[in-house]
Order: C-alpha cells, then structure tokens, then sequence
C-alpha cells in the first residue's frame, strides 16, 4: 500500500485535519496521479458533517486536476507526464445499460464514489482529492486540454459536468432559450456553457448585487426572482431551465417561465420538490432532474472547454487553508468556487 | 335564441334532471350540431359536486358525436348532414403562441370549455352535450371517419385525446415501451393507441381481474402494482408511462419503472404529485403532465382511429338513465366508458 498525505474530516469535528492514509497499489489499468488542484464542492460540506456524525476519517474531494506519475501495465489511453482531470466517480459495473451508454453516473449496480465509497475489487473505502496523490483507473481519469487553467478546470468535473449533461440532453444551441436558477459553483459554469452554446441565458437570482456579475458571466437577462411583476413576465420564454439553488423551494414560477413542452432540470435538491401540479399540466411541461456526468460527456466537456476557453471563476487557497474555504463555503462568500492548491 | 332539451344539474343536489335552457343562434361561423352521443367523463362528476354546492344549473358533456344540421353563412369545413364531434373545448384566443401551434387546450388566454365556461364573444356560459343540440365554431368540431361507431367515438374526444397527445409528444412507435397505469376510460384507449403505434405495452394494475381484460385490450404484459417483487423487475424498462389513475398516490415505484432519459406523465391528477425526488434524479428523469387536446391533434387522433378501427369501449345508456351512469362511474362500475344516447 501507498503511504498519501491529506486533510479529513474527523468524529466529532466541523474541521479538517492532515492526516496520512492508504492508497492502492497500481492495478494494471490503473494511473497514479500527483494532484495539483481540486474543488470544493457543496456536497463535501454534507460529507463532512456526515463524517463528523461517525466513526471514521473521511478525505473529501471529487473534482480535481493533476499529472500522471506512474501507470499500470495494461494503460494505454495515457502517458507519465500527461494532465489529467478526475470527477466525483471513478468506478462502475460497466455491463449495465447505463454503463454501456457511458452514463456510468447512473450504473444500475451504482458507481463507485470519488471519496466515501467502496472500492468494487478491493472492498476498501475510496479517500478523496484533499490529498497529494490518487489511484484511478484509467477509464475514469480525463484529459485536460492544455491551454486551460488547471485550477479552473477542477470544477468542471463536478460542478461542471451537472450542467453540462441536461444542457446536452435538452439538445441547447442557437435559438434555445436557457433559465439559470442560482449563480453559484454549478449556476455560473451553466450561464457561461449555455452561452457558448449559442442559447440566449436568463439569471434568476434572488440578489440585486449580482445582476452584474451574471451579465459578466454572458447573461442576456437577469430576473430577481423577489420581483412578482418581472416573474410573471417570463410566463412561456424558456426552453429549458437549469435550477441549482441547493435549498427546497417553490418550482412553480419556474415552471411557469418555461415555454411549451419545456423542462425545468433541479440539480442538487434531493430532499423534495414543490410545485403546484396545475403549472405542468398547463403547457405540457416537464420536471426533471440529474446528478453528475457520464465519462463520454465528461471527456466532451473538457474538449469543448477547451475550444471555448471555459473554466470555472475560481478562488485559489493552499490546502492548509481548507477550514476557511469550509467556513466561507458555509456562508456562501464564493465567487464561484474554492480550489485547494495542493502543491502549495 | 334557442330552446334546448337538457340534462342539468340542480343546487344542492347530486343527480340530473331534465331542463330547457338556451343557445345562441347561429353565429357566421358556427354550425349547429344534433347530438347523438355523449360521454360521461370523470371530470363532469366533479363539475356536478361543484354546481350543487353553487346557484345556478349546469349542463355537462364535453366528448360527443352527432350531425351537421345548419351552418353559418362563412361555415366551409362542414355541409349539413356531416358527422361531427366536439372536445371539452370550443374556443381560444386564436393569437397566442400555444393557439397558433394549434395547441388551444394551452391557450394563454385560456380556453372556452364546452361546458362550464364563457363564451368568448356574447359573455354567456356555455352548457355541454348532456342535450340534443350544440352549437359551435366550425374550428372546434372534428370530421369522424364514417366507418367508426359514433357511440365508441364520442369518448375519444377527451379520454382519447388526453392520452393521444403524450403519446405523440414522446414520440411513441415502433420499439418503444410503453407503460399505462390505471385501466379506466384514460387507459384503455392509451393501450389501444399505443399498440396501434406500434409500442410494447405493460398495464399496471392494484386488480388482479383486470389483467385478462388488459390483455384483450392488446397488453403484451400486465404488473400488479400490489406484487413488490414484480414492481421493481420493471425497473429501467419503459420510455414512457401514462399514469391515468385519478386519486393522489406514490409515483416513486413508477419513475423506477422507467428506462434512462424516460417520462412518465401524470394525466387528470391536479392536488399534488408525490415521489422521491431520487427516482427522479437517478436516470435523468422526467416528470411531465398534460391534458386535453389541440385541434390539430384531435383531428390527426379520430383520422389514426379511422385508419386503425379504434374506437372506446362503451357500455351506451338512453339518456334519461343518465343518473345511473353518474352513480356507477362513482364506484368506478364501468368498462370502460358510459355514453349517454340522445336519441333515445
């Protein structure tokens, strides 16, 4: 076993402390990657608190950057030296039909998670990102085009990848309309996607400070959801709306600004869904939701950022100050996202 | 103005009895029609509970059949003597974007009800096909084939229509898979029609007798929803499910039941749809609703049905029994459509 430097989460804490932990040795479709930056992303917040509730350590981290060291006897798709990119999954059962359709995010038998899942041939807990180094089949690591900044690219691969998939599925181009509910890690790549896209893009946002900042992002329209008068106006205007505000909340004016046949996409609210009936039924509408990329959007995310020249806005921290992205992150006082510089 | 023969409801009481009430004369657009056939919707048991709780008398019946007897001088789709059918609409603002997509049951303005409403132009409510004449704008009577039996056509009007237009919105046909939950008047014309384009189709059902009669009606499989283990064998395979049953339930079992990127549409419930937002998540899945039908697509649905040889089961009953038929379809004793005969 490999000996890893990292930070996590300890019973009974909020914080996260260094700790060394256990890695894999290469099996041989394996790489090892040297992080150099990885996300922080809303859900390890849950995980922490999660972990703080338990009995064991817990290494968060699921959208990260780094360079190949090292590679198993049987990898072909990369080479020591290469950038790399990994997301919030790195395992599934790869005979279902999910898998086959290389949405391995919705593998039948469920995918093996970043950090806080189970190893499917070892039976040993996965250790995320917040380290110096990570094992990881070469199916489930990415190039990274190397115009792109890595620190930006990180969040993509979670963040990123959420929205990118309903934008793909929901077939966004020239002469779609996109709503964006929330601008921040997930709601700002969205508006910047959606507008590489082609789509025109409306921000909805419940704050006038950042009406600005999504019209820098490349929106079109900004809505404050607080203004009843400028809601009810958008009644039939959008194709598809992506909602990535994390807390429960009304659907219905969203649901009301689609046009006809469109689709409200709730990302990253798994707790309910509110809504009257009524505001579906009226236009045949319809409500969806999705989590996560698949390998093949994954790896076409990247290119097409790369054509585009997307990144996530990120703030950079070294990851001895993980707590204080923790504590901002909880206060929600990011533009748009934190990222560990673990070479720092 | 008109004399008509009716059926009404009265305040404060649950039957119908007979009432003469009037119609407007022929407006340049209109056509008169002789009603043979009416259908007994669900819906109009509703509309009764209201009016007797109400002041004033209301004539249901918003799916029926009959003949041509006089047009309006600017009538030019009908001659007398053509066999017609009329839909729970007869009108809409004619400018709207869902009115000129031919989808007037979306109409932005909302549209006239058939019965229950208020015409758009004189202001007068509008009473239904519980009677022997109707008169209506040419724009909302349909051509029936004359092969069909005009009893088993009425209910087409709105049961068929309700399930015909989801079916094509989701593109049903050859390989498809599709679900029917509930095998009332809804849902066994949905298995009808969905054979008829050519999908495999599974009824769900809580009664174990329904599933011969599922399989006359043409289902290739039948999944009692009260069987655990047969529900979640159902897991990831239908690309669309039509729930049809009336009362509140768990969808939850029913997202399950979909393939990846699959729809289930939730038909006639308007109080509130319950489910794990999960099911809905895992799969990239989609919760739609609809009702009712757009000209053009009621129209292409009776032309499908001429060329199909489908039409509703029907138990038909002279009119003046129309209060057993009210009764029975309260206890759900009916397969699968009661229709009233005006002729009788």
């Amino acid at each position: 076993m490999r000996h890893i430097n990292g930070f996590a989460s300890a019973p009974g804490s909020d914080g996260l402390t260094p700790w060394t932990f256990e890695r894999r040795e290469l099996r041989p479709d394996d790489i090892l990657v040297a992080i150099d930056y990885c996300g922080v992303c809303h859900s390890d917040l849950d995980a922490i608190a999660s972990a703080a509730r338990g009995r064991g350590r817990l290494v968060p981290g699921h959208e990260f950057t780094g360079t190949v060291t090292e590679i198993g006897s049987d990898v072909t798709r990369f080479t020591v030296g290469r950038r790399v990119a990994v997301g919030n999954i790195v395992d599934s059962c790869g005979k279902c039909a999910a898998c086959l359709a290389h949405q391995e995010n919705y593998c039948h038998a469920f995918p093996t998670l970043t950090y806080g899942g189970v190893d499917r041939h070892d039976g040993l807990p996965t250790q995320g990102g917040y380290s110096e180094e990570y094992v990881v089949r070469e199916d489930f690591a990415y190039s990274v085009p190397p115009q792109l900044d890595p620190a930006g690219v990180a969040p993509l691969m979670c963040a990123g990848v959420t929205v990118w998939e309903p934008l793909r599925r929901w077939q966004v181009g020239p002469g779609s309309t996109v709503g964006v509910v929330g601008l921040g890690g997930l709601g700002h790549l969205a508006v910047k996607l959606a507008k590489a896209l082609g789509a025109r893009v409306t921000v909805f946002t419940t704050s006038p400070a950042k009406a600005d900042a999504a019209r820098l992002l490349g929106a079109d329209d900004v809505v404050l959801t607080t203004d009843d008068a400028a809601m009810a106006a958008q009644f039939d205007s959008h194709d598809l709306i992506l909602d990535t505000a994390p807390a429960p909340h009304d659907l219905t004016p969203y649901l009301r600004a689609l046009a006809m046949d469109g689709t409200l996409c709730a990302l990253g609210i798994t707790e309910r869904l509110d809504f009257d009936p009524m505001a579906l039924l009226i236009g045949r509408k319809s409500l969806a939701s999705a989590g996560s990329g698949g390998t093949r959007a994954t790896q076409e995310l990247l290119d097409f950022c790369g054509e585009h020249g997307i990144t996530a806005d990120v703030e950079v921290l070294p990851v001895g100050e993980v707590d204080e992205a923790l504590e901002r992150l909880r206060r929600n006082d990011v533009r748009y996202r934190f990222v560990l510089d673990l070479t720092a």
